[in-house]
């Protein structure tokens, strides 16, 4: 029993932790953030909440709804079935003599927060912001292998889709078809709402499938992403329907080039700005700085935005196998657009790209 | 123009809560839980607020990503683009004279707690939980209306499922069958995780679909939802493959009676916990009481689970054009189980059914 519970890569996570806490100076820390408890115990639940003391036990607790299954993909830990998740495990840390409980200060709430110190008593409550979310940046391998997967699904359904379409599609159409053959491909669900922007709409990068048409002359931006076994894809390509103008090419291959200057910059122990600044100067080399308004990417994981985050203002160093995207873009209002985005792993050989449709522009 | 913005939803619902402001002692409220910035102003955002002070006047901030669609949907509100959404708006309230400013202390974390409190300076944080979803608990015509259509959809797509439904076929397939015609009818998303519990899995409440094949002699439990517009259906089913065991038809025909009883129950007036007792007190006399432990059911809207809730400790009373679910069910560990759920809407003469399959059992 002990060999495989050593082996379980929550154990190994939960160790981590552990060693966290005891540089960061509590005995313990109380988690509750769903997906880091899904991270932390293997439980995916709205209301659960594990204890990890600073020696690496950890007690699990949830209510009745997900009590049998957390009995099931958590069999190596303690459960306390109960809903006041918060105040059942603060009671167990007081009892078990914890001096000090860290809490995640980024997650709970002022009300929360109000409850749990009305119930810690003699227990100190110690803010802590993100300490689950920074273990979570450098992946295992098999949630790399899953990456893989979720990456693999969208490849093939954009493959699919961009076969079916042709002038008088609406952009409603394409982000239907791309998620249902997502799904037809295994995936759990869609990682975001899917974007599919075509022609002016190109112009909004967060812009919502609308039923418009695409018509020849339309540059369509499509961002979408599978989840696989909770690990998320995203990825975007921008195509041309019919022969595309000068203008349209020249964004293209810039948003291209900028792209693929940034991967080339995603390399371990480079900075978060660093690489976010090689894709951006491009852009803004060719005096169109003022229309890549985002930042460069993020990590993908158990969710879709997770650190780091790649920005002109962002801090933080990459390592190897941190799952990044790198998804730069040129927006012109009024206009149109192209973003252009790879979910890659970080090595130190350089980055394993995970999308692999290609960036040559495709004429549909 | 006067006229048109008086005409909005967003702009009456506004007003309502300008209303609830003046009762509270705060000068204004910054609403940043993006469901209610959704519900006060049409957009919909993962990073907006909107400052609503007690005389109804209203600032809405997002940042650039979502500036464009801001100034479609809410285009009679002055927009500040800021991707710092909590500052920003602090800072205006401060400017604009306010001495007390009310806050969502069920969504602002602790974290952000404390940079808000930096940026108040003499203004005053005055925490308020749940004043914006209060509001929400009642539906206008416009929102029944988007309800109605999502709970269409559902049936429907449960109709054409349900056709489909035969030895062998996987418990995750018939989820994929539900999920994908439910898009195809229109749903924008899944309202939430669709559960599809077959046999002995039909005890887990919150069973996840699973690749068990369905066999005759099996119940199979079938809850599920389409969101259309941002309005969410949720409704459950369970049917039978081949003649059911006497213990089958027993617990259905047990639960059936609570549903129906825990509907008629279901008037403006009525005690949340009342409304669960007379549902749960059918199953409890028929010595089931152990076996339906989750609430009776909870409001539904722009969220799945919302305000009101229905339970043996739930306050709060049903009003006119309330939508909720009921839902008891009885689950028999390594056996099987029942729930039936329904969505209705509150109303003088007795429940509007939303969800309109037929509660008899389904034998297929």
């Amino acid at each position: 029993m002990a060999s495989n519970i050593a082996e379980s890569p929550y154990a190994a996570r939960r160790a981590r932790l552990a060693a966290e806490l005891s540089l960061g100076g509590a005995d313990a820390i109380l988690v509750m953030r769903p997906v880091n408890v899904r991270y932390l115990t293997g439980l995916a639940s709205s209301n659960a909440g594990v204890l990890v003391y600073d020696d690496g036990r950890a007690v699990l607790a949830t209510d009745s709804r997900y009590a049998g299954t957390a009995r099931q993909v958590a069999a190596d830990l303690p459960l306390v079935e109960d809903r006041a998740v918060a105040a059942t495990l603060i009671e167990r840390a007081r009892k078990g003599g914890a001096g000090g409980l860290a809490f995640e200060a980024h997650a709970v709430t002022v009300e929360l927060h109000g409850e749990m110190t009305r119930q810690a008593g003699p227990l100190q409550l110690i803010p802590q912001v993100r300490t689950v979310e920074g273990l979570r940046a450098v992946k295992d391998d098999a949630e790399i292998e899953l990456l893989r997967a979720a990456c693999e699904i969208s490849d093939r359904a954009l493959e699919d889709t961009v076969a079916r379409i042709a002038p008088g599609v609406t952009e409603r159409e394409i982000a239907r078809l791309l998620e249902f053959r997502m799904m037809e491909l295994g995936a759990e669900r869609t990682a975001f709402d899917t974007i599919v922007a075509s022609g002016p709409n190109g112009a909004i990068p967060h812009h919502s499938p609308s039923d418009r048409p695409v018509r020849r002359g339309d540059l369509i931006t499509m961002d979408f992403g599978a989840v696989y076994r909770g690990y998320h894809a995203d990825m975007t390509r921008t195509v041309a329907l019919g022969e595309p103008a000068a203008w349209q090419r020249e964004i293209y291959e810039l948003v291209r080039q900028a792209q693929s200057t940034g991967r080339r910059a995603a390399h371990p122990a480079a900075s978060a700005h660093d690489v976010d600044a090689a894709a951006r100067s491009v852009i803004a080399d060719a005096g169109y700085g003022d229309h890549f308004e985002h930042g460069l990417g993020h990590g993908v994981g158990l969710e879709i935005h997770e650190a780091p985050f790649l920005g002109p203002h962002k801090a933080g160093t990459l390592e190897d196998r941190v799952p990044i995207t790198i998804e730069p873009g040129v927006y012109l209002p009024g206009k149109g657009g192209v973003r252009i985005e790879d979910t890659v792993v970080v090595r130190p050989d350089g980055p394993e790209l995970l999308t692999k449709t290609t960036k040559e522009l495709l004429v549909l």
